[in-house]
């Protein structure tokens, strides 16, 4: 049995989406940030780390997105979100994937946890100031693969890289973040994904169905 | 034929001993960033993010260091470097390293490059005020894990993560991110890994072998 600790909204609509891609049995954990419940002892006991995604399954927790989505393309190879087969392309697939993860996502806690990067208010204020001129610039490469061969990240293929993208890319509405009017493609992609019975399935369980 | 594109003492160390723990026949291209090679555009060309690694392979260029290693391990099987045979066993792996990608390495970069961070003087000096505290908190992590059950971070077997918390150990050292004393099972964790003969030889390659 597979158990997602997530929260409506967060990253962890990443796997969230996958596993209804997947059609997996799966039961949905929600963690509510807003009381504080990530850094409760009996979710540390699930996830030191005190964040989402976290994936329970019978052999034991499971954290990272990118780690998660490839544990779910091979426990459901016949939803192909990852072509596991081929080492190059799979390492390939992560690559996209860790881009967003350690450049993206770390950018965007820069307004969500300023407080991790440094102490003061002057100092924060410079972090989430400084968040759009990266974003732009770290959008533009996915931008230019986009433009280069899509329409999905891989090609012609949806794979979990698309899940990631169309999270990612849909926290530009925001309009703190960056700005997706300069991001055609990622503008394109977004609406195609957004098309598909899975992603409108996740969406419905977190409540967001109407606004996202 | 793989080429692997490097910076001496920088994170691409990891591929590097990876490469020499498989046996790998593989050219080594320095990338020196002193004279701004990242930034050229023969290096763009084969990186567009204009950083270290990049391995060039006959399919193509992979990047990010967990994406790497994992290729590596399936090319290489017999070297053992990741059960990725076993997908929960392969992703928990993962999941280790891509702690260490969206945390440990990302809070270095605080020191390295704050401009990426935030404008002005007195907020770059505030993220790297941040580091040490921060990296004690990451590692600490890593210390319980390994405290729990060592003496490799995946239990009795040595694997790619050693290497990739062998080398975040090693920056330890440098003093101004975060206490290696407080870190009894990672120093003698750096001390069985530095004995590698492949860890020796990557170092020899680097100039480093009398300093790290």
């Amino acid at each position: 049995m597979l158990t997602l600790f997530y929260t409506p909204g967060a990253c962890s609509m990443i796997p969230h989406i996958a596993l209804e891609e997947c059609g997996a049995v799966f039961e949905r954990r929600p963690v509510d940030f807003s009381k504080g419940d990530q850094l409760k002892p009996e979710y540390l006991a699930i996830n030191p780390k005190g964040r989402v995604p976290a994936l329970r399954t019978d052999r034991g927790v499971l954290t990272e997105i990118p780690a998660i989505l490839g544990f779910l393309a091979r426990s459901f190879p016949e939803a192909r979100l990852a072509p596991w087969e081929d080492a190059y392309a799979f390492a390939d697939l992560q690559a996209f994937q860790m881009y967003i993860a350690t450049t993206i996502h770390v950018l965007f806690r820069q307004i969500s946890r300023p407080e991790s990067f440094a102490d003061g208010e002057p100092a924060k204020q410079a972090l989430k100031a400084k968040v759009p001129e990266m974003s732009n610039r770290y959008f533009q490469l996915i931008e230019d693969k986009l433009a280069a061969g899509g329409p999905y990240v891989h090609g012609d293929s949806y794979t979990s890289s698309d899940i990631y993208l169309f999270v990612f890319g849909s926290y530009l509405r925001i309009g703190d973040r960056g700005d997706l009017a300069c991001l055609p493609h990622i503008q394109r992609h977004r609406t195609r994904v957004r098309a598909r019975p899975a992603v409108e399935r996740a969406l419905i369980a977190e409540g967001l169905a109407q606004t996202w």
